[in-house]
């Protein structure tokens, strides 16, 4: 079986100026990845026709398949859809359904269309067009040589859906590849070294069609397992069996399954399925612990709101820890954690209260506590506990680690 | 003068895969494009000697400077170092300096030193060293047949400390590249368009060598002047002198100047400047306005902490809506809102009270009452405000946007 190569251009000034983040290229290679074709370079150049031109020659010689984003607006600067009939030797010509899509976007919005925006619904004539049902901007496909070229809109929902809805089941199609298939586990509390550690014989013992890759961010470690080969079903019986072995392994540190998985959601459902209710309680996450929460939709059913007590005045008047616990103990203290996890449930008559409070940095540490000492407690109707952790010295992680540690303790007493 | 022109490689599976963000493209386009120096092209490649030793050569054809990222870890995917070697026909050498600083982080840390640890002090020997503070891997400079080639590693913030300590300054110096000064404005409330428009007469005027860059984000507008020339002190002059014109113009938008602003902190400033004092209530933000607060380092000095009101009983009991206001106009209404900025004003003992009520979406939305609508109020010791918002679809940009035109309105009705 041949391997098929990629490669991921995108188009526009203002990346290659540096004026936005691009992160087009990251989520396109992620999703090729995924049914098995390896993206060998990514590249960015300028809305030049030149340099369109060559980037286009230059990739036709080494990949398989050329995904193309940006620079199908309707301004002057975009010209990329002139470039890529120029590039194939064809003229463009009206794609009906598109023109149809957006004179109805602007009759809906009671705008006049202007000449620039008919051209978008122009296309080259060698190409298919993949209906853009998100945006003005077609997407379009070109069987060349054996070769496919897709050129999408940077706008990233739109991109996305054209990858989504057309892109990837045409390109497992047309290179007939094969059957692969993906588990993904989500873990949190473990370091990825450790993790291997504990999974090294495991791994070590897979047979050579499943791959294991480690995905780490701030606190989280997301392992894929990917299984290649001709029987799906077989496949799939087979990662089923290798995913049971791992689970076994590494059980306590999982939250989810599954690719758009989040911490923040999985308690979400853990406390939705239990009906339970949770307030917060906020120190030094000031705030982000709770933002972590609300951004999942529907999240209000479950959690009741948050003290965010940054001045010790907030956190004996309204969370009701005692003065003299935060005049002997501290602010940054086992005791008044627990007493404003427990201050918390009460005032806000949830189930379960959550605190945070610690030194973020970058001043304010001391050598019995330094920059990163964090103190997180969890309190529900039977029992109050607190856990000490010490990150690190960067204000913005501390803040985000002791948000993922706080949602944390929820499952870690609460999973069933 | 010639245009001195830069290619940008990142090297690593990691980012060809996309399993990491590229963030340090951006970063370094953005800097060579602050002394001048336009980036004509971007790449990842993989950790695979082919691939780096095909994309130097296509690299140096093309380009004056060629900045590589990544690839100088440690372990044995790590080969960019050796490639570059072998790319230049030079074998590599222990560079003593580098090898000090090396081992002393070991002894420090307490920690062996491996066969590994060693080479990462081997660099090429037509290689000027960039001496890493800030970590392992040594920072390369080479200058052959006229161009530059930079290596770095790709941890951002040693490549950040590499660039910013030696890179940009030996390219100025290398290059002789003329005087370019900066001015950056930063706006908020008024979206890119419109800005344009009422400056637009002025853009029209800016002579030649001076340019405009609109850098756009949710919510806020960031303009930059560039001036290009021979003699710095003019240059300088002139660009004040345009800013003023600029600054005339849009004066009520702006919340501050610089390349490292960012509305929380101008909110900061202006805060403590006045020795007032702030809390919040937030009930669409979820904690995200906290958390924009909160992330300034020393913000406990002024802001003293937030209810975050997600459910109406929290907002009665807590901030004193009353239940008749909730019943009739409903959580989402300039009254909820006004009375909870007067709640949180009066409960935590501030000079200011900042609350926020909308609805964010996906659900909850009405004819009435669509999602994205959002109601912020302010109150101090004279007034309460409130403005209604309309915003749009997406969850999240809806909660951010909120955030910052909730700091906005402190701005506007403390700024001095």
């Amino acid at each position: 079986m041949k391997n098929i190569k990629a490669e991921v251009i995108t188009i526009g000034d203002e990346i290659l100026f540096g004026q936005i983040t691009d992160t087009n290229t990251q989520f396109i290679s992620y999703e090729l990845s995924k049914i098995g074709i390896k993206v060998v370079r990514k590249s960015s150049v300028g809305d030049e026709e030149q340099e369109i031109l060559q980037i286009l020659t230059e990739a036709s010689l080494r990949a398989d398949v050329i995904i193309l984003t940006g620079g199908l607006g309707p301004t002057k600067d975009d010209i990329t859809k002139t470039t890529i009939a120029k590039f194939f030797g064809v003229g463009l010509h009206t794609h009906q359904p598109t023109l149809e899509m957006v004179s109805d976007f602007f009759i809906k919005r009671g705008r006049e269309m202007l000449e620039v925006n008919y051209r978008q619904a122009d296309v080259p004539q060698n190409c298919e067009v993949l209906l853009n049902k998100v945006g003005t901007a077609p997407g379009m496909w070109f069987e060349v040589d054996g070769k496919i070229y897709v050129s999408l809109p940077g706008v990233p929902y739109e991109m996305k859906y054209l990858i989504q809805e057309y892109v990837l089941n045409k390109l497992k199609t047309y290179f007939k590849t094969p059957f692969i298939s993906h588990r993904m586990i989500h873990t949190v509390g473990m370091g990825e070294s450790f993790l291997a550690e504990k999974i090294v014989d495991w791994e070590n013992n897979l047979p050579s069609h499943i791959k294991l890759a480690y995905l780490p961010s701030l606190g989280i470690v997301k392992l894929r397992l990917t299984a290649t080969g001709k029987d799906g079903e077989h496949i799939n019986n087979e990662l089923t069996n290798q995913e049971e072995k791992l689970v076994q392994l590494i059980q306590p540190y999982i939250f989810g399954y599954g690719e758009g998985e989040k911490l923040e959601s999985a308690i979400g459902v853990l406390l939705t399925k239990q009906s339970l209710t949770l307030a917060t309680a906020e120190s030094c996450t000031g705030g982000y612990l709770a933002h972590l929460i609300t951004s999942i939709p529907g999240s209000s059913v479950y959690y009741k709101g948050s003290v965010i007590a940054y001045s010790n005045e907030i956190k004996s008047q309204e969370l009701g820890v005692s003065t003299t616990i935060l005049k002997e103990k501290g602010a940054v203290s086992k005791e008044t954690v627990k007493a404003m996890a427990e201050g918390v449930r009460l005032k806000l008559g949830t189930d379960i209260g959550i605190a945070t409070s610690g030194i973020a940095g970058p001043d304010g540490g001391t050598t019995e506590k330094p920059v990163g000492t964090v103190w997180i407690a969890y309190a529900d109707e039977n029992k109050t506990v607190a856990k000490k952790f010490l990150f690190g010295s960067l204000r913005e992680n501390n803040i985000k680690l002791a948000a993922i540690y706080a949602l944390n303790l929820i499952r870690l007493n609460k999973r069933v």
